[in-house]
């Protein structure tokens, strides 16, 4: 098995006006400072945290109860992981010593034995690992050794690392395939991929030992969650068979599709992924190849959202992708990302990077308002306001970002995933280095051979012009052309066009590079309509339409309404635009199209159809819808 | 005011094989024994009712608990309404017997203060009147006034008008404007109109004292419910308001729009109709028109369904009524149909009678099998059966009739609506006959002046020829000409063209007739588009078939699928033929159209629209649906 590795957050300098760049930025001077506020319940309208507090209780300096969700200590962890990528690429001694204290004080928190998580600390300490279904002591755990690694790796300070070893070791003496000990897993993956990532920074062999015991476990007969819930007393089924909704419904290495809560199972795939790729597990790596067809083939939405419905916050069936009751979370998205670079550490092939963009550019995009202050956890892809107000089968579906969650899973997320981007950009196998993303900016990379720097220039999204300049050594740079580019593209050296063969989407340059060369990549991102496969009914008779990387939607405060009315003709041409004072700058399209007009006729059902008349539409990027109030949106639209 | 009469379902001879004909045979044959079979548990694969047994246990003649819903009492009280007309017209000793055993079995459920709800009387004897909100004592005792009216009006047996004139009083002794009374109201309405059912059959001024009390009182500050809850512990609010879900937001003269539980707000509106004409109360009657100008108007399913969400089974907001998730309650439509028989007793206006027709014909039909003895709640407008099982959206909409309910309120009230059609079908103003339905049969009407008998013949809504033969005398036919037909139809009489004159949609007839006359009234039931309001988000761009007061739907036994995947051109032609073997003998339609077809490209999203081929469309009676096992279904078809 091939085992790429990454380029490493520290050694990305992103440009600060890049795509990723501004995100990057707006993570480290607000979402990070503003999201330690909330863990210290120090903003005034913010809903309740306690998350610090809980900690203190645990260690026994303040008095009082623990408040929140089970899982509130993991707001902590991603804190400390966001952190820890912010650090990397832009030291804070301030902020530094913040996180020393933070994690000083789960030092304190931690039992004596290892244990570590404020919720059975405080509330129920008898009952630790009862029921590992409901109660997220494991993922927990995982985020704080996602963060233990991440700071370890930004500042060489052990001491996360060692707690989390501690506790890793203290799990491993309660779990575990051996004799006397509860051969379970948990409810909710994620200590899978975070002990793949203590394993890298500790080579203990506890961590994968552990981390492969969970995947192999899971679904096992007799199940452990049955056995389990006879323990507690009974629990009223999920909808379907219980085991769809945490991925427990057959062992893992039978699985087919991804199935129930959406973040679960991504998380669960990106552990089978790591772990696949640390134990050399072909058959594990297959899995994930079956899980990646079923869900890029039948069961994404266009934005890279997955999720169709509330109810569980879950996968449904192949095709069923409705608009308008989405789910779709921001969470689910970036655990997507993270399922994408996984196969990407494994598989040199375009098209996890194609899925990844897709999701970053579009649904992770989307979750955070352009001013990042303000949050989606459902990412619908139409949106009627009345609707959501008025019908509860709307209820889930926002029409504006609000400010925080009292279940705060998405934000932190979100400041991890963006300040972390640098892990994403780059693969490297032997002395091929492969360009996941474009981004402009500097990169240092370490191939087998040499260490090299690769200077982007590009402002790609907004335009597919991509110049590299690599610096000196004879190495071989693999550009992708992403799937929408993949028929139309040019690729110049040093001003001369070149041909070069390609290899799963990647154009493979090898050659000596003399450090003056310019590489010019340019990729087709005019704007292109878009349709779903026959099967997916909410789409039939509809596209979408896209540019480049991004997908584009209808939004009231540009169209007339109600947009259920609106038709693009099949033959009308796009305009673009690009507008730097609109949402933050956008290249707006806009196009001819029709509308259904009121003229007059009050009756709910005639004989005549509705007149129409031309109108032009305007569509911007759906990543910046929601940024202008509360309005109609769509993605899809009519087309005829 | 104008008050009408009705023709009596005793004298009301429908011919057998008319289309209501056959459905009160089936009632009578089927649904009618079935039933008291399941009230008394004596269907093996059955849900238990325990309704007869409760009601054994509350007389002392029985040991045990109460069990089933709080509204257990109201199915047998259905099903004597039903049984009454059934002897209104087919006398039948036993089953008069059977059901005069019931009936002292209720007088010996009785409480010495005349109280009755096996309920309370078993369960929860300390606790009567204290959650007129949720508990359906009212919504139990209004069910048996109607039983007791109709009973008594079929057999001439007072004894279950006494009883339930004795509840009445106990009533009025606990609830009422008086000091030291309770000053509350049902939460499920529907004694409202039961009291003026009792009103009319006693004449009892506390019947019509209670009515209008109920009516008044609703809603108005300080709101009782509010008072009510505060007495007992608290409970969670409804969704929005909780004043919408039971129609105490506003006083009932200030109501605007039927709003919340939607079986519930039309019990209330009948009520409120019924109260307006025999009070007189022109400012009650103007609030029925407002209501029902705002539910044809924009809160219509085009099949006379209405409720566009299961949360709350409840009317949402105007132009909301989505296909695929609508709840449209079977007792929802009938509901309709006895809100619409009330303003055709007021208004001779046909647009009521047009109203109670779609309802009849579609969403009422559609809540029974052919055969009789499977039963929708829930009448969909687009059915996609691995939709209903795998998302939980749309988990309430079933692809095929279930055998019977736990919460049996649809089907006995479906026996009650068809086997009393009779009420239905004429109304009388002095020596004017006003036709609402046609149906093949013979009639008896007592005008002001005369009795007189109608001959009907016709298979209409088969075909839209009406031969009428009136008996002799001098009186006013008041034909109604459908909304479809409004503008194309032909009258002839004797043979000869006439031209009358049209009031209200009514064609007015007034001549001394024969006895030897022929009226030939030829409707206008060719296939036609219907087309809803461009603010109906989820029909935009789609169309309906209709045939006179059919509405069609495409099955998926006959058409080619995904149906989401058809198109109906513009320039499509309707052939129609008549089956006698499809279905209970249906019309069918065929058109030429298209469907997107599987191309062997198997992504989820691609640049290429879907590639299209013309296919034969064959369009069924909506209310024939799902007779032939699981499949997809659906009314709105795209159009283009």
């Amino acid at each position: 098995m091939k085992k790429m590795n990454f380029s490493k957050v520290r050694d990305c300098r992103l440009d600060r006006d890049s795509y990723f760049g501004k995100r990057m930025e707006l993570v480290r001077e607000s979402v990070i400072p503003y999201q330690w506020e909330t863990l210290n319940d120090r903003v005034p309208d913010a809903a309740k945290s306690h998350c610090i507090e809980n900690f203190r209780i645990a260690a026994g300096e303040a008095e009082g109860e623990f408040y929140g969700c089970v899982f509130q200590d993991s707001d902590l962890a991603k804190w400390l992981e966001a952190v820890a990528y912010s650090l990397m690429t832009k030291p804070d001694p301030e902020l530094e010593a913040t996180a020393d204290e933070a994690i000083a004080l789960i030092g304190r928190a931690q039992a004596d034995d290892g244990y570590l998580n404020t919720y059975y600390t405080v509330k129920e300490p008898g009952k630790r690992w009862t029921n590992l279904r409901d109660n997220h002591e494991l993922y927990c755990a995982g985020h704080m050794m996602e963060a233990a690694a991440a700071y370890y790796e930004a500042t060489g300070k052990r001491e996360l690392l060692d707690i989390m070893t501690r506790m890793a070791h203290h799990i491993d003496s309660v779990l575990g395939p051996e004799e006397g000990k509860l051969h379970g897993y948990p409810g909710h993956e994620e200590i899978e991929l975070a002990l793949a990532a203590m394993w890298r920074v500790t080579g203990d062999p506890v961590m994968l030992k552990l981390a492969k015991y969970f995947i192999d476990e899971r679904g096992r007969e007799p199940r452990f969650f049955d056995i389990e819930a006879e323990r507690r007393e009974g629990r009223k089924p999920e909808y379907r068979d219980p085991g769809y909704y945490a991925q427990w419904h057959a062992p893992v290495r039978e699985q087919t599709s991804l199935e129930g809560h959406s973040v679960r199972a991504l998380y669960l795939a990106t552990g089978i992924a790591e772990v696949a790729r640390e134990t050399d597990d072909e058959e594990l790596l297959e899995v994930c190849r079956r899980l990646y067809e079923n869900l890029v083939g039948k069961r994404m939405y266009i934005t890279g959202g997955v999720g169709s419905s509330v109810y569980g916050e879950a996968f449904t069936f192949d095709y069923d992708l409705p608009n308008g009751t989405a789910y779709s979370e921001t969470c689910a998205s970036i655990a997507l990302c993270f399922f994408m670079r996984a196969m990407l550490g494994v598989d040199a092939d375009s098209r996890y990077a194609d899925t990844m963009e897709t999701a970053l550019y579009n649904t992770c995009s989307a979750g955070m308002s352009l001013d990042g202050k303000n949050f989606f956890y459902v990412n619908p892809l139409e949106v009627y306001p009345e609707a959501s107000r008025k019908n509860a089968q709307y209820r889930h579906v926002l029409p504006v970002r609000p400010k925080w969650f009292g279940c705060a899973c998405c934000p932190p997320n979100l400041a991890r995933l963006l300040s972390g981007i640098g892990k994403y950009l780059f693969t490297i196998d032997g002395d091929t280095v492969y360009t996941q993303l474009y981004s402009a900016g500097e990169y240092d990379l370490s191939l087998s051979s040499l260490d090299i720097t690769l200077k982007l220039k590009t402002d790609y999204p907004k335009s597919g012009e991509i110049r590299i300049i690599p610096s000196a050594g004879h190495y071989t740079l693999a550009l992708r052309v992403p799937h929408f580019s993949a028929e139309k593209y040019s690729l110049n050296i040093n001003g001369e066009p070149v041909t070069a063969k390609t290899c799963r989407g990647y154009l493979m340059l090898e050659r000596t590079w003399s450090g003056d060369d310019t590489v010019m990549l340019t990729l087709d991102v005019s704007p292109r309509r878009v349709y779903a496969n026959i099967n997916v009914r909410d789409d039939a008779g509809k596209v979408a339409v896209a540019r480049g990387p991004v997908v584009y939607c209808l939004e009231e405060a540009d169209n007339e309404t109600p947009l259920a009315g609106i038709s693009l003709p099949q033959g009308s041409v796009f305009s673009e635009e690009y507008l730097p004072d609109k949402l933050g700058g956008i290249v707006e399209l806009t196009a001819n199209g029709t509308v259904a007009v009121d003229d007059g006729c009050d009756l709910l059902y005639r004989t005549t159809p509705p007149a129409r008349r031309q109108t032009k539409l305007t569509f911007i990027p759906y990543y910046a819808w929601a940024n202008r109030g509360e309005g109609e949106m769509t993605v899809f639209v009519r087309e005829g």
